[in-house]
């Protein structure tokens, strides 16, 4: 079976884990922080448009329209502006009611790296075949390590191409990842689903009515100014702020994962975006811009313009970015926020 | 017995041990390394002009004149421009050259820290009566760990006042430092001289005739222009170049040492800058600038106007000046000639 499936990328994001270098209305989504070209890019090429694909639907604050314009290069896109933040389930409630009932919709986080997009088109496929069957279906990446960092889906009957979800678990302990981990059956939740709008407006009807009733009047109530179409800021305001996961997903009895191998990472710290860093130095340094290098193992060096200079240092980051340099172990990574709380 | 005393700065070090902030016109001698204000100033002021000190003789390169007339800030001062660096045998031998034989002259780096003023100036007038009896008169810092980065000098015969030098050390290997400071009767070459211009005029013509003759003649040949006298760059381009320890000082069977504990160190590297840095945090972190720290202990950061965050890091140095940042453990300020020699 194929159908046409309209991408909505969620690009809302900030992402003060990768700070300085993504703050403000220069976003992680629109930085080139792996493969020389900004994740925002990288998911828009990874669903062309074409004989699969519509053109995207991008869910943005206003502050970032200029981004995504100039990120698109003139490619055919939606905008759709968010007149304020309210999570993922208003802002998918915006699109869905914008959308025809028949219409698959794939959302998709704006930050992510998917080094295997064959993978993931044959995922895609497959999840439109249960989407279809008016399934809710999210895709399940196999965890290779006990991370606590993401939500976990526990797999139940098998279905063709995937499986019903059992439950879904939120950001677990490191002993019950652990546990995780050694059971099998379970998937990190990495916000990637498809469905068909009518199913997923009934559901919010059913799981979420506020949401989606404040979304849809802050569609009726919208204005197209220029390429964006604004959605209305007295109403949306009402939409209460809750992730897609706490309030369609979990509440929901007919929810499918379809698991999925191709080398995902939600890039979510500096130590990732070393790990995962193409053309490193045989010390395993990974540099960009002026860097030199003396007596050095391990590190993550972005010079932004500047001139960075290290002598026997051993799995440290030195990010620079405009007047701000940040440097630490690349274990200690989860406290950036410290610094970019204290800095902005 | 009282004397008026010639301060002589010698001012054309670079300082490439503290890159990035030292480096081309912007010495290290320039830089308000310790305690807020440059080390030039800061020796300056230690031999102020009136009853017992002349204005002093600043000996620099042309390219520091603009500096020195700078942070001089219209005190009285005689500028000797070398036209090329022939280390500080030939820079001694201007002085002496434009000295009057009767006077004393008190030669000094400008780029040292002297904590204990009063215990500088009791030294000194120490010295100043073996200088009037005709002894080149250096002085000795008690070593208080096995340095390899300094001379030591051995006394020999007591002298009042002081003693009669028994040999000079090079910069020992580190068991023949250990020897040394387990021994006693050794003491650090800080590089501070004083002795009657005559009697230095004798030995250099006895120990390093050609190094005076073309200092003379460059006296001779040279011209004021502004406020600095000019030494002839094709006369002094003849000067050999060599230390005033290894051309005359170590060769002059009439040397005299006189200890003193002065709370003296040369800043001779980041590490040493950290470790007499004064207002230190309750962590031993060394901060100047706008410096954000969150659980770090034992750095030295210095932000040069930029922004600096650090996290979980420990002993090490981040020196911000310009475009350039370095980062390196404390342990390994050795090594920054490598970076400054990449980078210049």
């Amino acid at each position: 079976m194929s159908a046409t499936i309209q991408p909505v990328i969620l690009c809302g994001g900030a992402g003060t884990r990768l700070w300085p270098e993504s703050r403000g209305t220069r976003a992680k989504q629109f930085l080139p922080l792996h493969g020389g070209e900004s994740l925002f890019r990288q998911t828009v090429r990874r669903t062309p448009a074409g004989a699969q694909f519509t053109p995207p639907l991008v869910v943005c604050g206003d502050a970032h329209v200029a981004a995504v314009l100039d990120q698109m290069e003139g490619r055919d896109v939606s905008l759709l502006v968010e007149p304020m933040p309210r999570n993922t389930a208003a802002a998918i409630a915006l699109a869905v009611a914008r959308a025809d009932a028949g219409m698959l919709l794939l959302v998709m986080p704006s930050d992510h790296v998917i080094a295997d997009v064959p993978a993931f088109h044959a995922a895609i496929a497959r999840g439109a075949i249960l989407a279809q069957q008016d399934w809710l279906v999210t895709f399940g990446i196999a965890p290779d390590r006990p991370d606590t960092g993401f939500g976990y889906i526990a797999s139940g009957d098998p279905l063709e191409g995937g499986f019903a979800v059992d439950r879904f678990v939120e950001k677990p302990p490191l002993d019950a990842a652990e546990r995780m981990l050694a059971a099998g059956g379970y998937s990190w939740n990495a916000g990637i689903f498809l469905f068909r709008a009518g199913r997923m407006r009934d559901a919010m009807l059913e799981h979420c009515r506020d949401i989606f009733e404040a979304a849809e009047r802050a569609v009726a109530a919208g204005m197209h100014d220029g390429e964006a179409f604004y959605a209305d800021a007295p109403a949306f305001e009402h939409a209460p702020s809750d992730s897609i996961d706490y309030a369609v997903m979990e509440k929901d009895d007919r929810v499918a994962v379809v698991p999925v191998a191709m080398g995902w990472s939600d890039l979510g710290s500096w130590h990732t975006v070393h790990a995962l860093a193409e053309g490193k130095d045989g010390d395993d340094n990974a540099l960009s811009g002026d860097v030199f290098v003396h007596d050095s193992r391990g590190n993550l060096i972005r010079a932004g313009g500047k001139r960075v200079s290290i002598i026997g240092m051993e799995d440290v980051a030195v990010i620079v970015d405009g007047d701000d340099i940040l440097v630490m172990p690349l274990t200690r990574c989860q406290d950036v926020r410290a610094a970019a709380k204290a800095r902005e």
